[in-house]
């Protein structure tokens, strides 16, 4: 059960209400996932939220499938359960495959394992990359 | 300074050698990384690691430069200096540019955030994906 | 189910019953939350935990509830279910307004952002703070 | 080194000047810390990280002390050395005694051993809080 | 639910049904944990990991209920409820007793909390060990 | 640089004088390790720190090594440098191995990666354990 309670998806706030619709319209859906709602409860940081995703999870100088890899990669490195389903879910419908899924959870094993390798023997950098 | 010592790159195990050889050979570089002349103070470990890596990391169904993005997003996720340096090179090499970086670093902090949000409030996954 | 047997509330063991005891006088409950009850399989360590936690948890220079919203960050920031539930329940018994409750979830998402970013981004030290 | 060049404090881009000027009003201070000039290498993703975090990190129903304690507390619980840096200079200028910040950390201690304690008993939740 | 779907214990797959026999040989039991069956849904990777955990996962220069005791104490503090149940129970087969896993848990709980106070006070290395 | 100033090894203040006579004497060393001297500014914390630290890591149904190896696990998976390095110090004067050492973590690389895996593919338990 989540903290607060989640919001109605025909909420009569006006900022939230706006918010539910761009949700609706930009990712093409009809209901309003739980985490919309749970934030909802704070309808300013509702905003700053959707907004700020909006801005970052459309189609830029990456493709939308390269992100949704990303933001499951870091939601499995976190271990966030309700993100890991989510960001699954985002993968499979932009078409990712079996095998492509299980490359790159193989990916996400390995470098679990390295980091904590580098990590727990102190490896100093060697020739560090030249800065972007 | 790291916790063991850097093993020679020069190495006279035939075992470490080996590994060095490949490790040469596959990544087309003239110098052993750090990481690996330290995981060389355990040859079986070293090979292990080594072989395993191998495996993974090369073009499979996903492309190289999707998969050292993932590293990159698990070494950002974990904190692992050494392994953001060491995968900031790479993908640089593969050829990301620096507006590509950019999105990837924008989608890797956009889910550090909304990660804790969900975790923070208890969110209960909506429907499931089904399952690969 | 947890790893342990939650140990009885009226348990017999006196180190145990002492410290159930000091822990319902102190917060002012009537049953034992079951991470105590699940320490308490450790006689010795449930003293520790709980000593320790009462010599902190109290109001000292800092007030109440400004130590339960550093413990509502932390136990977000570590993803932790239990704790994320029981420091919830206590800013709300400390008065902590659903507006306040959403600024403190701005405030966490927003540095699990940040805090990512510096990594990746390997940003070195501003002029560092005076030592307290 | 930081992954990317630092933008000049006076760079031309307007975009970034625009940020720059009011990161300098908004903090009153001289000089652009250094996560700002390592973002601004992508333009669009300083304005919505500066301008999100504007928004978060102002007076609001909670104090600015109480906003940059829980900064604090993130930092310290994922490690991040920039940010615990930052923070720390944060609430010594808001006023933070030295004895406050001894119970700050002891606080952030005190659950970083609680939180795995509960993890590793996996302790299920007593009665849940009402959702706010 | 997992994200893929659990592979049968009687797989056709020659390269699944060979892992499979191993790891019923190897750990002398009847059943697959899910953990096989789920990576199954890419039988390369599956082989990857069962050779790797089959080569760390055995009596060395340290015997198997240390190894086990530090795969607890990794998955404790990463979190990892599976993880946890699945290196409690092994635990317990190697006979570790109530008082000896109340201490493993202690000296998990104490670094949870001494690892972060080392990092939120930044505290400089002493004398660094002789490298190994 | 750390967020305090350290504490004089020869400080008069009664109380930390007694905590850093103590810690002489039972770890049987002449300096007083950094993060002591951190906590010291506040001397009520590290009372509370040093003692609980004695009680729990000292010979008991646990030997010594076993204790800082966990200790070491703990500290590597949470990636803390000085505490990686102060246990890499223990451990080695206690008597483990080079090869030890490298089993040591070869395990921890293992169920980082395992871990990960398991969260991943939201793997639900098999049978649990008895609890203890």
């Amino acid at each position: 059960m989540s903290t607060v309670k989640l919001v109605d998806e025909n909420s009569d706030d006006p900022r939230v209400r706006a918010v539910f619709e761009d949700i609706k319209a930009t990712k093409k859906i009809d209901r309003i996932p739980n985490i919309w709602r749970a934030l909802a409860s704070h309808p300013e940081h509702l905003e700053l939220c959707w907004t700020r995703l909006k801005a970052i999870m459309r189609p830029g100088k990456l493709d939308m499938l390269t992100k949704e890899i990303i933001a499951l990669a870091v939601s499995a490195t976190n271990g966030c359960d309700y993100c890991i389903n989510s960001h699954t879910a985002a993968v499979q419908k932009l078409g990712l495959t079996s095998e492509q899924y299980g490359e790159v959870l193989a990916v996400i094993g390995l470098y679990g394992q390295m980091n904590k390798l580098a990590d727990a023997l102190q490896v100093e950098p060697d020739v560090r990359p030249t800065p972007y």
